[in-house]
């Protein structure tokens, strides 16, 4: 069985993967760039920006980790657009021509839409609870992994139901003070992972969570 | 002037540093021992309890700095005794005579006693602000730093008064999903402090922030 993963979700201190008041001119709220600092500093963020990839940093080991064996993206309405593209027919996502997965994504959104390719990306927008999202994501995804998106609402909701595999966390030293929690109502969420901390010179730390084997 | 230091503040990923529901038999509420599973393996810990303190672990390097050069602790009165406590005239604090603080403790409380010495510890009782009470602790200091021992809604007070220089926050991979932050209403504490994160084998990460230089 393909893997369900999620890669490269930065938290603040204080547990928020987003900012408050996200808009069209700010994509991340009132977090501005601040989760995202070491990103940017990576090989993989500058090599999808199009520019020289330089040195790889110690973030890239697992910052690089996202588009390997994925074969497949699911991401929530709010990760496509900012706050009411739905009323929008022509808004086509933040990436324009230039999408940066290279497979095709389901966005889980209440008011679906007619699928829209942009650059390599098929864009598939769905009504659905979780799992029956992930069969839909199984079927387009030859036999690779699934990533999981995000936002940290979309992430939150398939810890609820347990359907992820993989979870790359990047603790980053900062506080935000409100905004979007990926662990809200997931007490306990440690018991059915192992799971690993590398602190990296940016100052950020990676935690990886494996899913423990589950009973058959 | 000597520094006001904060150690061992254990949080969850979402930034918890106690649980919820605390009691006489669960002081730490519903989070039980999750938060302190690394801090039982150090040999800081395991010399408090009076036992072998065995090989100290990669942890010990930061836990063991906790009273190293320091002249008193200011905690809240959470810290002290169970909900209810102010009722019990009788109640001496959690420790018996066992204190482990070796030095004055300053026990901030709404409702104030007089000084009860419990080991080698008196402890003041004393309703005040942030900084009132610390400059009440540096009277006791002798001239050594002051400790702010929590609970986390103490530690948040005097950082939300930027009367910190150091913060030592243990990052343990866990979710409580609820419980008491230090960080609530602190949006870009980071700016005021430099930070270092260091991850160890027990899976924590130990966070470091160092203030810096105030404009004198």
């Amino acid at each position: 069985m393909s893997l369900v993963r999620v890669h490269n979700l930065a938290v603040s201190l204080d547990g928020f993967a987003t900012g408050a008041d996200q808009s069209l001119e700010a994509p991340f709220g009132h977090a501005g760039m601040r989760l995202m600092e070491w990103f940017k500093e990576t090989a993989t963020f500058r090599a999808n920006m199009g520019g020289d990839p330089g040195e790889p940093t110690p973030d890239d080991a697992f910052a690089g980790r996202w588009r390997h064996g994925i074969g497949v993206e699911i991401m929530g309405a709010g990760k496509f657009g900012p706050p009411g593209w739905h009323d929008d027919p022509g808004w086509r996502g933040w990436w324009g021509e230039d999408t940066p997965f290279h497979t095709p994504v389901i966005v889980l959104t209440h008011r679906p839409r007619p699928p829209l390719t942009a650059g390599d990306t098929t864009f598939h927008f769905l009504a659905a609870p979780p799992a029956v999202a992930l069969e839909a994501a199984r079927e387009l995804a030859g036999g690779l992994d699934v990533r999981i998106g995000g936002g940290p609402t979309v992430v939150n909701e398939f810890l609820a139901a347990d359907l992820i595999d993989l979870l790359h966390v990047v603790v980053v030293p900062v506080v935000l003070g409100r905004g979007t929690s990926p662990w809200a109502g997931l007490d306990g969420l440690e018991e059915r992972f192992a799971s690993e901390s590398v602190s990296t010179p940016s100052g950020v730390t990676h935690v990886t969570f494996t899913r423990r084997a589950r009973d058959s």
